[in-house]
């Protein structure tokens, strides 16, 4: 292949794409194994499904989402059906357990973790790929089962070393804001669809704004005007009472609530669900400050049909230039008791919960949680071309001892390879030249201990002169060397 | 929402994708685990990027890929740029490493693995979404990288479990076969690809099918036509006694090869190359019959431009139905010093080794070496609603104690429940009703001893009777009652 006439492309990642590297592989990974760990001493089975679903079964539940194709990453199949990559790990669930619904125990609990995507604008921190790790029980339609989702989700984080007062998990119902909209009389669905998205603008708007968007309709900072769910004002007053009806426990919150919703049976059963996941979650440990009622949480997702969930982070966050950042949602989920039926026909109740990976890896990280930096590997310096295959025999004595070591097989000279070593911050390089071998010995750099001295002025001298962090010793004492000075390095 | 009013989408993966269960990943990450570990001891890094790459940075090296966006599933970003779907973890690489070329160590040295999409004609044993673990060195042009390489494939097979004997690791240089074809005056790009193509239908059309595509071309059995190579009929024997040149050792092969190819310069140079790789190998402990030369192989991917390597499945395999099934190839690699400079102009030598992850593991589980069957947790049986706070409280304590354990969350009576947690493959069962709370005891169902009695009929009756496999010990001695049998288990 002759590649000069060709044009060059531009090497650059996709927008809203990530190249991550090893310490954010490492901070993620630690969360997935530990997540996993969580939801397998539950009882869930691990399940991966495909990176795409044929459109029709992934649906088309995104918020905002109104055009055909819109929100997801789709294309067409050479059969001409329409595929697209999943924007989570729900909606290819309940189209495996309607596929497999027959052969499989229920109820199904499965989890899985990997990437979703969202075909949507990307922003600072705001990525069109991103991890996802869920659990669900498909199945099931106890109020029990949303109350371990949500002690998982309890245990999860904990487990992935987010302290307790980082966070909040936040439990709501859709039912409890439908039951009270059809007591105010509002019925058409585009009303309530258009209730919800103001209610969820509380964080952002504030009162003001979501009454008007409750109302007649909101004109933001650049004149745009959004049309509101046009309801009436005595609703509009139920709708921010219900919503402010958050109080610092499960059980005061459920009093108040009882007292805002007007009887709508619909409103009742939802209260009922939340007082029996209240006592459940109380059963599971989970106390009453850890995971509250909240009824201002909506959850974007359509698919939500009775309780939802969401973990928010409290922790105050900076930026890398010390500017604070909202994290938004760490994590959520609900019961979506549709979704399995819009394939069978059959109901099939299902709840679950959903940890967004990358930025519980970034509220980690901001918490002062965050992992060590990933070391390189014990360099062996590659310095006369006749002395290869000892280079390689050195890297592979460390190696059966459990030390990472590599050769250095570029084509620069020492100064270069000490350098490498360095922005590998490798713990060690290992240094054999003809004399060495002539006398039976290796030199072994301490790296850590020539960066920690070469950082201070006054003892850069010292080095110089009496190679402080550098020994020579005899070939047969070359692991027991290194293995010092690694485990030093920690 | 309402979903009566809207047709039913059928519940179906789409062509060439795979559900995968709990046995399935629990095999594939064992494997990603121990291959990842090999090539972190010798000091590559972890990177991921992401799913997608623009279709301009992907390049267009699939084999038989002639037509635009063919091999690749892509579309079309909002901003009129083309996406695609990686195919493989080599081209990504390559666009980061050009990217970041700048501030990355050098050699950069990484691995990697996850899924790569082909938009190919999915059959048996062959879809269109399959996980890969890649490592490549970007940045020596040492025969010693290619070696070093090799080695961790050889290391990785052993880590992951497959015997030394199940496999075969072959080498080759895409430099011998071209240097061939110069010396025998075949010059012509196209014609050199078509050879190359012919060579890799060995396996399947022997010596005389691939006689007839290197000369004028070839029908096959359905009466289609392929044209050839038209290359002399004096080229055409010096291809065959060329890829007929193996032998069981690395030396003697190249001791053949060397009389074969007519000293071109190229055929020097990968000669000169091979030599330096088999030097390396056996200084790596690699044995002589353990990473063979082969000259006959190809490899698809058109990238290649030097040394390259293949690792094939000698074991005899037999499907479900006992058939006897062909692997093919579990992973392979290559030398690919053009890929980098698409991007930038610079001559960046390459090389590195995937793995076949989903063919492996179908490969170790063919050997035999396949991990065991996942097993349930325990599960505590819901047999009384008021009762539900202690089985959580019992489930609890079992996590608590690192034991898996659930309570049963469906609305079925205790057979169904006894069934499904027969299905999940469950050591054992937890039951409490009222008579065992008022007696202070918990009874305790041991599943295996039970499936074990209840599959032979002479015991059935003394099962029946004497109902071994079911205790009933005191409640505080629950958790050492069912860890005695979880551990008998395995």
């Amino acid at each position: 292949m002759t590649t000069d006439a060709l044009p060059r492309p531009k090497a650059r990642a996709p927008r809203g794409f990530q190249d991550r590297r090893a310490d954010a592989l490492i901070a993620e990974r630690a969360i997935l194994t530990a997540v996993s760990r969580v939801y397998e001493s539950y009882g869930f089975e691990a399940l991966d499904t495909g990176a795409m679903e044929y459109a029709d079964a992934l649906g088309k539940f995104l918020p905002d989402a109104d055009r055909p194709n819109e929100g997801v990453f789709a294309l067409q199949d050479d059969d001409e059906q329409w595929m697209a990559l999943r924007y989570d790990l729900t909606a290819p669930l309940a189209r495996f357990a309607a596929e497999n619904w027959d052969s499989l125990p229920k109820p199904f609990r499965r989890y899985a973790f990997g990437p979703v995507w969202r075909n949507e604008k990307p922003g600072p921190g705001r990525y069109r790929e991103f991890i996802q790790c869920d659990a669900d029980t498909v199945g099931s339609d106890r109020p029990e089962a949303d109350a371990e989702i949500i002690a998982m989700a309890v245990e999860g984080y904990a487990a992935a070393g987010l302290p307790r007062d980082a966070y909040s998990l936040k439990i709501n119902s859709r039912k409890l804001l439908n039951g009270l909209l059809t007591a105010a009389g509002v019925t058409n669905d585009y009303q309530k669809l258009a209730v919800l998205r103001a209610v969820d603008k509380l964080d952002r708007l504030g009162a003001e704004g979501v009454t008007a968007l409750l109302g007649a309709g909101r004109k933001d900072d650049s004149g745009a005007f959004t049309k509101g769910a046009g309801i009436s004002s005595a609703a509009i007053d139920s709708v921010l009472a219900f919503v402010e009806g958050g109080r610092s426990t499960r059980t005061a919150t459920l009093d108040r609530l009882s007292q805002v919703i007007g009887g709508s049976e619909e409103g009742d059963q939802g209260l009922g669900e939340l007082a029996r996941i209240g006592a459940a979650l109380s059963g599971l440990g989970v106390g009453e400050d850890q995971a509250l009622f909240d009824p201002s949480i909506v959850r974007g997702l359509e698919y939500y049909t009775g309780a939802v969930y969401e973990a928010d982070i409290s922790l105050p966050a900076v930026g890398e230039r010390g500017e604070p950042v909202r994290f938004g949602s760490i994590g959520g989920g609900g019961r979506y008791d549709d979704l399995v039926a819009r394939f069978t026909g059959q109901r099939t109740p299902a709840t679950g919960f959903s940890f967004g990976v990358s930025r519980l890896a970034a509220a980690l990280a901001a918490a002062g949680a965050q992992a060590e930096k990933v070391r390189g590997p014990v360099v062996v310096l590659a310095l006369d071309a006749a002395l290869m295959g000892e280079y390689f025999a050195i890297a592979g004595e460390l190696r059966a001892a459990g030390l990472a070591a590599e050769v250095y097989l570029g084509g620069s000279g020492m100064r270069a390879q000490m350098k490498y070593a360095d922005r590998r911050l490798s713990p060690a390089a290992v240094i054999l030249g003809g004399d060495e071998l002539a006398a039976g010995t290796v030199t072994i750099k301490d790296l850590d201990l020539g960066r920690a001295l070469a950082s201070t002025v006054a003892d850069n001298q010292a080095w110089r002169e009496g190679r402080p962090g550098q020994i020579t010793a005899p070939r047969g004492d070359l692991v027991a060397q290194v293995r010092r000075i690694v485990e030093a390095a920690g």
